[in-house]
């Protein structure tokens, strides 16, 4: 039993150091006017594809930034920076999660000028990243419609604190059992004014809702901004 | 760093603790014959859905139980008693994967009678499961076509551990851009001699090789404890 109150010790101070560099950057981007959003989902759900199709759909009226947190490999980066945006890749050795600190250095590495969006996709977990704050406006939760309706509660840590849940892959539902109205029931239940967006980027219903989203988020932060 | 140091000292302690646990597991199950498989993947790869077909396929031949580990809901282990096998949901509270203290809990609790092939399926979770020795045989990751092709070099730790990978939802491979040679070129790269099983149970090509690799499996265990 020692052991765990150890373990929950360095946990606790681990999570407020965090907490503490998250504001910073939280601050840095108040004043820059910038968006940022932590992608958060299971290996596969598509983080890095909807990513694409938003910079290929968006590059043209606004500034984006990318940030990949991966345990091995270049390859979601190299997939961004060939939309020609800045994309910096961390990666984490074996850690399951980002976390503030690295987010930090990422952003001092890149020499970051300012930026309307930046986007900072997680390392593929339902799980580990849902207590780490990166100084984001809000969590995106994408959940697959192949990985099953009964997600959300069996992971309610990232589905109750995600502000917005995106649905991806909507375009192979007609191949599943999915069933849309209960994940609906379960988020609404999880955070009852959490958004839902079902997207595809390879048929209906596209992605559309979800840009409309970030844009309005974007527009709205900017106002509170500058009252 | 201090902070650093301490965690890696406790999880250095967690983990020898967790190893001679694990050994009294896998000491057990050799005095009974019982084969072991501790199943890893993202959630949705279909963890639970391979065990309803296995359990199906196998349950007049002999006797199987299963250990469903998730962050909440029993409805994993309620999939599994509906096909009338000894199936116990260990509730992690907020645990990125089980630990062989859990395994050890959840088997006396069961009261388990001898069986010929134990199922553990761990939280799904490409990462924490990892590094936790439960006592099984050998440890099966799963691997949905859906997920995409890239995923074995960006979650080598377990792709390098797994003695068999399972690419399962084989039935989708013509929705999807998964390349089946690349998969089989980074498991070999991670662990030169581990098998790989291509399997559906919505089609082709069925389970039947994934079987075929289980009986072995427990028949040769049974062999070598006959030596």
């Amino acid at each position: 039993m020692q052991g765990t109150q150890k373990t929950v010790d360095v946990r606790k101070q681990v999570l407020e150091e965090n907490s503490r560099r998250a504001e910073e950057i939280r601050a840095r981007f108040a004043r820059q006017g910038t968006l940022v959003l932590n992608l958060i989902s299971s290996p596969g759900s598509g983080k890095t594809t909807l990513l694409e199709a938003t910079v290929a759909a968006l590059r043209e009226r606004y500034r984006i930034a990318a940030i990949e947190g991966d345990i091995a490999t270049e390859r979601d980066a190299e997939r961004l920076r060939a939309m020609r945006i800045p994309a910096h890749q961390i990666l984490t050795g074996g850690a399951c999660h980002l976390d503030a600190r690295q987010v930090h250095d990422a952003l001092e590495r890149m020499e970051l000028a300012p930026v309307d969006l930046l986007f900072i996709e997680n390392v593929g977990n339902l799980i580990c990243p849902t207590s780490y704050d990166l100084g984001e406006d809000f969590k995106v939760a994408l959940l697959s419609v192949v990985e099953g309706h009964d997600k959300p509660f069996k992971y309610p840590g990232i589905f109750a604190r995600a502000q917005v849940t995106a649905i991806t892959k909507a375009d192979l539902l007609p191949h599943t059992d999915f069933r849309m109205d209960e994940v609906h029931e379960q988020v609404k239940t999880l955070r009852p004014e959490g958004r839902i967006v079902v997207t595809s980027v390879r048929g209906q219903p596209g992605i559309g809702e979800w840009l409309a989203l970030v844009e309005d988020a974007l527009i709205q932060k900017r106002r509170a901004g500058q009252r």
